[in-house]
């Protein structure tokens, strides 16, 4: 996508009196700020000077043990704090990981649609890329299976978010996840699995993360502070359970920032570690987004055209429509800006820019009033934009 | 250096009983903790959620408005806040600027010897270096004028730090600084300033920077408020006059972190705003700093063997010291560092590595009293050392 494009979007979701489903934002009236307030007061007063100093490049050691256990405690893994590195974001893991693994010219496999905030970054490494196709469940393995078979060089890896995935919401089956795994590390296809979603169910625990299904080194991992205490803090992590990859990662973080936040790391690990705060935070982020998606899913529901579709996701921050193939949602969402609503048009999460009849929908953060009215506005819109071709 | 090498010297300088001149950190003591603390509740009960969501690539308008209007203050200039482009640290600022204007083989032009930290960031980009040679007053424009004439191909840039430098402490005398400027403007090799030390004079304000020097967008800038409130918020900026530049530098800061964080911009914001705290704490490190110089150099004359040579910097946080030829101080640290006393060596502040008689003596970070002791050790060892040579 043009990044001028990206801005018109920006710029009508900026304006007061449109109802926006476009972007990717948590909903700020969740975001624990007596708590954080309260965590930073603890650190600054016990331990002011190391939190504002500079420090090692792989992040502090308690909240690199953290992390490492909260996945352990979920999953029945067994990684260390060695394992880990803290990022500025999950977005500099992307960054860092492209840098290390991706030469110009070099294939890097896909889900279709994909993350666009990864497209992007893995874009300035200068790769080429093979999109594999996905059902409501994930990635299909017989079609990843056909894409090494017939990829004219090895693939430097395949990215994926497999749980409550951007854009579509949808998760990899428990069924499929093993068989992912398998096929790559037959075709030695490293896989680089991301997951800043996967705390956010809003009923059944999900599948085990891919990396749990791997003993070998052969998957890496990112998660991030963002969807479960604040994204203003830029938090994330990778875990990466093979040394050499480490070795190189390091160091590129390193030049890419020295480190992280100091500060901010040792607020988020007082906050996590603060009693029962992040189960009951995390509570009621999953209660309030689960309520959001089944407003908007009732809406759509019982205002959309027949030929609007849209999945029924178990969690995370987004759901997926597609409309009458016929129309192009980047031409749509010009209509729907004009009835004061906006979404993200589905063209620039395909990587060959290859379809145009999606779209993508954020229920996190507008309130349910808000999401009912926006719902019908944007109903009203493709339908007044539709007359013409139906 | 070897990451191997480096993380050796890390080891030694993280020993209880070592004193450490081989690092660069402030000294913690001076840190404004509670000034910080305070700051951040004003921020988070008043500002709480916007400082915690997302935000946008280029940084809070306030600290770019803020940040802008310090350089005009000082010298005159008018820049605004269009104008600059917060980042995670400066090292961000050299990982993005030799993102877009290096490709592998590229000439880049540098100080000898240069920051290694900036060496580290641009060999990411795989450029080769062309080294110009410097004196007390900084690079040397015949010198520079002869490696530019000589190029076999037109440089991308050159980088350098005029003001303080790292690692020898040298300012690009007021005299030589139009020079370069014109220099460089001549033979069309931008210039991209670094100026993290600029703030730490100890008695005259240095010469304004080189970015002042220009009207036509042909210097870039970086800073830092590491050094004047605290590195551990990760927070520095670029000043970028010419546009088109900015406009690749906003989506390479996007592709790598999304945007600085929030919370730190906000606080660092309300902490350089409070009435009259920045001046009286800029004051306080200047003063300190500037004891610790005259400390670590009264006890350098009154102990140091006759070959060691060492300048007289005028602010910052280094100084530099160079022993007899014949000895390598990669090899005298060793001895040191078995005397219980830490440096840097020479040798990777030299791109093409090829002075080895170098060390980097930090005076900030050891109080005074560790100062006449730490110089008591290493004059012992270099003695010991040099025994045999002499």
């Amino acid at each position: 996508m043009q990044h001028s494009a990206i801005r018109e979007i920006l710029k009508v979701t900026q304006l007061p009196e449109v109802i926006s489903f476009a972007g990717g934002l948590p909903a700020p009236e969740l975001f624990p700020v007596a708590r954080i307030a309260e965590a930073t007061q603890r650190v600054l007063s016990t331990r002011g000077a190391p939190a504002l100093q500079y420090s090692v490049t792989e992040g502090i050691p308690e909240l690199r043990r953290w992390i490492a256990g909260r996945l352990n405690a979920q999953f029945g893994t067994a990684f260390t704090l060695d394992e880990v590195l803290v990022t500025t974001g999950s977005q500099q893991a992307l960054d860092i990981y492209g840098r290390i693994m991706i030469d110009p010219g070099d294939f890097v496999v896909l889900e279709n649609p994909s993350y666009l905030g990864a497209i992007q970054a893995f874009d300035a490494y200068q790769p080429e890329y093979l999109t594999v196709e996905t059902d409501e469940a994930g990635i299909i393995p017989e079609a990843l299976e056909e894409v090494l078979r017939k990829a004219p060089r090895r693939p430097k890896f395949l990215y994926l978010i497999p749980t409550f995935q951007n854009p579509t919401g949808r998760t990899l089956s428990a069924e499929r996840r093993p068989k992912v795994v398998e096929i790559c590390r037959r075709n030695e296809v490293p896989i680089f699995e991301d997951n800043p979603y996967g705390e956010l169910a809003f009923s059944e625990k999900p599948p085990a993360p891919l990396i749990a299904h791997d003993g070998t080194g052969f998957v890496s991992y990112t998660g991030t502070a963002s969807k479960i205490a604040a994204p203003g803090l830029r938090i994330g992590w990778m875990i990466v359970p093979e040394k050499t990859l480490r070795d190189k990662l390091i160091p590129a973080k390193q030049g890419s920032d020295l480190h992280t936040a100091t500060l901010d790391q040792y607020i988020l690990h007082e906050l996590v570690t603060d009693g029962s705060f992040l189960e009951d935070h995390i509570a009621l982020i999953r209660k309030t987004y689960g309520a959001r998606r089944d407003v908007m899913l009732s809406a759509l529901k019982e205002m959309m055209p027949e030929h609007v579709r849209f999945n029924h996701p178990a969690g995370g921050m987004f759901l997926w429509a597609n409309v009458d193939p016929r129309i192009d949602t980047e031409e749509l969402f010009k209509a729907a800006a004009a009835a004061n609503v906006a979404f993200v048009p589905g063209r620039p999460f395909y990587p060959h820019n290859d379809r145009r009849d999606g779209m993508r929908l954020n229920f996190s953060n507008s309130d349910e009033t808000k999401i009912r009215i926006g719902v019908e506005r944007l109903a009203t819109a493709i339908r007044n934009y539709g007359a013409g071709i139906s």
